[in-house]
């Protein structure tokens, strides 16, 4: 059986906007049945009390119990739904929804090809540390078999939801006299990404080895194609793993590069370059350069305890790819663990060939 | 006598942080007689409660004060000092140091010129409307002329600083039975450098008529070169205008483009390419669009309520230009009024040729 | 047929925390039949961008409507839901549950009542002006019946949810040829809570006159008693009157003052002293003072460009009032206009006698 | 000689207002070279980029060397000048300002006194740590004999200016082999802080031993009377203790106790009790409870990315005392390591008796 990947990007009015979505569905354009994925920008701070995101994730699980007439719960298992709050600068809020379709066409040469994969819920003590990087490491396979994608290489992108630790969490985990990672429940989110991109970079063999000890310390190691972001709503990881595969049919293709630092342009350029075609979507990764400084010049992202360096770093790579693309509707998120190199990240693009 | 227009960008640490310029001084690199503007980043807010301004004025009058062995009120009279707070995203602090020398060599064709003016001291109910157009629309002309530029086509930027309105002036214009353009201090701000944009558009033959009423109304009147920014401390418009000229030396050009929104990255890379040569210093505004849209997708910038407007709009652009640049050393100022079209704004970079 | 008031105060753990609601009812504590309106705080910063009110309002009406077994659009016709961003200080997110239950026993003097009233919807050029003043007013006036409260003396909060602007709104008007009040839809919604508050003081014989020109203008103008709110999910206001009355049953007893400035703990202090008792709810308004001073004292609050006055505002009002009550779980709501004297506001406090 | 205290409580307008203090020098009110420190609250954010309390201590200084006749560099050794960022809810910007007259008239019974001490220069690997912790015990010793005062017990408040670690410290020390306290230079504010405030309660003897290990570990060590505050500008810790104590002219009386929770008004109720007379200057600590809860209510100060806890906070606590005291002329500080209990803070008033 052919497959073919679809990818519709939405323009959304806030956080609780269904519309479009419903809209695309109430006019078959798409079989909510084959959603397997939505990932999107929400308008909140991308920090520890951003609610957005909680709020775009109820108001789809409500619509899609609706349209797939299930439980709100059911929704759960059958679409990874990963909001990115912070739309800093010129970003647009939208959503990505990813969908599997059955092609009556044939597939000729490799297309846009979309995996799936789940590890086991986590304990408390294993957020952070060697048990989600192998978990995740194994799961990222499982996602590249669902997908079809027999080489590393041919992965693009693999977005990770990942949990986090929180007070509660900790306090269970003591309880049995298990140690976490950290008490800092800001700071176990950065374990939770830094260990879940590891573990990428293992399954695809961007890095040899990756030792518990190097999570969010040696960042010599990372992934070119990761991006992770922390929710406090589950307890296991949910990769979505894009590339490009035969026996999928349509018309997208993927690709990606690196920014070697905020400013990176050329590498969008890259890409787009390598594609053609029109842009569909954009997913990019977003941080402060943790040695305070871009290209010899000092920043003030770190030093600034109005505007967290997170909302910095959204804001001026948002305008970085603006530039280059000519469109703000970019999915560019914030906290980028051993996801690309310090103060860079991945960059991936999916146009219509 | 020929002149000699010279350049410094400083990096600096801090809003206090005059080191930089102490060693340059020090060193024999410049001569602080010369010193006739030094136009800044620093790493306030950039709205009404941004300290750093006056914190690094203060520290610049300081220094100069020592170096020239006079007085810090006489310092005021001999340098024009233009503090933009604000380094969201990338951008990085620093000072831009404009010096008129005597040069030695003689001038070759036209280069870069710096030239002052000074409007009379406004009364408040003079502010953001027609005589605060009227004398600037004059003191640009006398800038002009300081700069020995003959036409507007070779003016490239002007930096204006201009007053605003205080609880106090207010007042003051009150028990005169005067009433003033605003009760908001605020917006009083938006008023002062929406009129003495129109000023400079004036002068330079941009537009026709500058009528009162379009002070902050009309957005399709505008000046292509105008950066204006109001300050609490003086009561006058003080002008530097940057051009080509005649009759200069050294080896300094500048020129400069209009972006028509916030992500035209292509006006800032056809003034590299028809400038060539060494970056020396780029200018320019930056302000959200106000139809809340860029290229027909939605932005947050101004719903959002935890931070202001101008500072999401600074980071913006600084990211698209920094892309463009390869730098994130850029004057990136915010508060666009009649400064290019709603949206975008001028960019001007001078360059070592 | 006598009625009793009951009203419940649930922390919540976050906007979207409906469990502490869910196991009253559950727990057969309260019947949600008898729930006639719902007042919270939540942890947003109370300002445009606040998706934490629309958020508990989305959550609490899932669970009403799953618990009512009516679909979540019935929920609204029954339940007012009024949902105050912003907990700056210490303040604590939490719920008011009112309840309006049949008494077994017979009511013996007065207690606390409770009266819900609603307008008719408004057009876009109504809101903020004569039409919405005067509606308000009638509106108060069948609430209080519906309580039972027969004099103005006896109504003590007067809790109103109210429109306000948006560019979809005012466009609509315009295409009809009707003017607005403001074309700033954040201004829209200082403008509607300043009429709606003007309503209340004219229903409840507060003022004389409530001329359209006063609103936001004549500070000299207010009720003791009102607290609104505008919210973009309505458009017309919907109104609790709170007062005691006969023939309601129950230990309850209401009681206001007002805060002639933030500080003013003496006014809290009263009306503790009068009511006695143990404190089941407390409900306040909060605002900068316009003067930018408070007892002479200069204030901050309106020069923040990094905190919007009205967060500071709150924290400040419940500082004051903790200090006086020893407890966090206060309602206290920004955006005072009309709502006691400038710079002050209504205290109302339910206890149990 | 008898001494005496002399205390001016000073409203500014800005940081950068000095204009008061001239005043009250060129009216002959006091004598520059009588004063000894000058503790203020400026509008900063209080945090990394508080440029504020730099800003105002340039402009101090700045006047003091034109009054003193004196460099700007000697002033630092002449007067402790404290500046602490945050002026949240309705806090209000001021100067205290200490002076040591020598009194004409004899002492009778004790009065407020003033004492100075000051620590050698830390090395970096020093701060937060035993030495610092020594140190500073050595030094309250001292300041309290230049303040005459013998007993532990007349101490009320001892106000520590103390270093913090910068990128450059951590590496001069590095070179050398040395290892500092904490990589992370923001929480070596809180270490520089909490090791000065264990200092003094090893002084005062209000704990037997403060281990090195207890520096922001051990909540359950803390002085009921240190406040310290972190700034870059300095190496050593700069003391300044206030208590009563014979041979001290004048009617001043100083005294404390301690909020046990940061609503607890009734400590300052209890020390405006034992005082009696005119408030002439209030002092105090505040802290976001760690627990994250006041009295068992949730406070979501800790979780709030937008504005940083220490903001919540002096909002918080300077509300419970403006309700109290019926002014916001508070002298509040954050950050309240070690001094006070977790989630409390000493508060001292200064009055006219």
């Amino acid at each position: 059986m052919t497959r073919r990947a679809r990818v519709l990007r939405l323009p959304t009015a806030g956080p609780q906007d269904t519309v479009p979505l419903a809209q695309a569905i109430d006019r078959g354009e798409i079989d909510p049945a084959t959603i397997v994925a939505i990932v999107g920008k929400t308008e909140g701070n991308g920090c520890v009390n951003d609610f957005t995101r909680g709020y775009a994730t109820l108001a789809l699980k409500l619509l899609l119990a609706e349209r797939l007439k299930c439980p709100m719960a059911e929704v759960e298992g059958r679409v990874a739904i990963v909001m990115s709050g912070g739309t800093e600068g010129g970003l647009s809020p939208h959503l990505l929804v990813f969908c599997r379709e059955t092609a009556t066409a044939a597939a000729t040469g490799s297309r846009l090809a979309i995996g799936v994969g789940l590890t086991r819920s986590f304990k408390p003590e294993e957020i952070g540390r060697a048990p989600q990087i192998a978990a995740t490491a194994e799961a990222v396979d499982s996602a590249m078999k669902d997908a079809g994608i027999a080489s590393a290489g041919d992965v693009h992108f693999v977005q990770i939801k990942c949990p986090l630790l929180t007070k509660e969490r900790i306090e269970e985990a003591e309880r049995r006299g298990a140690g976490v990672a950290t008490d800092d429940t800001y700071h176990s989110m950065a374990l939770s990404r830094g260990a879940s991109a590891l573990g990428v970079a293992l399954a695809l063999g961007e890095i040899k080895d990756a030792p518990q000890a190097a999570v969010c310390r040696d960042w010599s190691l990372y992934s070119r194609v990761a991006s992770t972001s922390a929710g406090v709503e589950l307890l296991r990881n949910e990769i979505v793993v894009l590339g490009n595969a035969p026996g999928w049919a349509g018309d997208l293709l993927i690709d990606h590069d690196v920014m070697t630092d905020a400013i990176d342009a050329e590498a969008a350029r890259r890409v787009l370059a390598r594609l053609g075609g029109e842009t569909v979507a954009v997913l990019a990764k977003a941080e402060a350069s943790p040695t305070g400084e871009i290209r010899g010049r000092r920043h003030t992202m770190l030093d600034d305890s109005d505007i967290h360096s997170t909302r910095h770093a959204r804001a001026l790579v948002g305008g970085v790819l603006a530039g280059v693309i000519g469109d703000t509707l970019l999915y560019v998120s914030g906290g980028a663990e051993h996801q690309g190199p310090p103060g860079g990240g991945p960059v991936a693009i999916i146009a219509k060939v």
